[in-house]
């Protein structure tokens, strides 16, 4: 029998002293404390304090800040990181319906749009948030989206991006900025009406 | 002779014993102190500190914070807030476009974009100042929008709330994130995309 493979650029829990699930008890903490102080006023000691462990305890984990909070979003993220395969999968026609459902499951459910809240918020006020957000977000969701259109690869990383925007924008006013009429809209209606035009981004002329 | 009326909501400035342009001073400090600390950290006295002059007079002015961060938001606005004149001009099959060229008109500035993301940033950080943001610029910019197109209000006012979200979405990606390869996009490309999609909003099926 074989140990299961080590999860890359995740440090070993082995040797740390610490039980299973520190790991998690320091993501749990980071998340919390990066949702209610920002990206800038949370530190890697208010984290460990959060969280109950020492401060290297955090660096052995995760690195740096921005390494942590990297993780949070990998974490917070994870329903919205299926989303290639939930997309992926089925008729290229109907791509849009799929994409603008997926997203607003993600933001319609309160447990899945606090930390999402909570991402866009760093994003938007800083530069390192914004940075880790564009890779982890563009190389993860909209690379895999781009390869299924049968575009070159700038014109279809172009198409994502528009598409991406409305959904983008759609949820900024309707979730974060709450304008109306968009905010109490049904979210069908809605659906309904962003999924033609997101589809025609993806596969339009 | 008659006197020109005095601006609605605006105290005049008799009487204050200020010189004429204190207005302008104050506001001028006040749009740099919400950009730099956003709008949970500034106050009227950081803001009379830095226009030099007693806090008294800022809340002669203005009255609350939140009046003088209105104020301010109005000022960077006045160029968007005369876009439904601009938009509104001119034949409604044509609408997207002039409403799309108008917008990326602001966010290509630089001088107009500054303040733009200041108060995109507070707007998401602070309910109070997504408050004012909603008022100022639904009530100035998308009602008067919605009352050209041919449909009932309601249905009007989501029309052109999904084109603004379709246009709010890209100024993120592009402006804010920088995401690639939105970020660095041709500006007449991205405009000749989005157009359309803006178009179909406002007059489409």
């Amino acid at each position: 029998m074989t140990e299961p493979a080590r999860r890359r650029g995740r440090p070993s829990r082995t040797g740390t002293g610490s039980g299973p699930g520190t790991r998690e008890l320091i993501l749990a903490a980071a998340r919390e404390e990066f949702a209610e102080r920002g990206f800038e006023k949370t530190s890697v000691r208010g984290i460990a304090k959060a969280a109950g462990v020492d401060p290297a305890l955090v660096h052995h984990y995760f690195g740096t800040k921005e390494q942590v909070f990297a993780a949070s979003i990998e974490v917070a993220f994870a329903p919205a990181l299926q989303a290639p395969a939930a997309v992926e999968d089925g008729p290229l026609d109907a791509v849009g319906e799929r994409l603008t459902r997926f997203i607003f499951g993600i933001w319609e459910n309160p447990a899945t749009r606090a930390p999402l809240l909570a991402i866009v918020r760093s994003a938007v006020n800083n530069e390192t948030a914004a940075a880790v957000f564009r890779r982890l977000i563009a190389a993860q969701l909209l690379s895999r989206l781009a390869r299924r259109l049968d575009v070159p690869e700038r014109e279809a990383e172009l198409r994502v991006s528009l598409a991406a925007a409305q959904l983008v924008g759609t949820a900024m006013l309707r979730y974060v900025i709450k304008a109306e009429p968009l905010a109490s809209a049904d979210a069908e209606d809605v659906i309904a009406r962003l999924a033609p035009v997101v589809q025609r981004h993806l596969t339009g002329p």
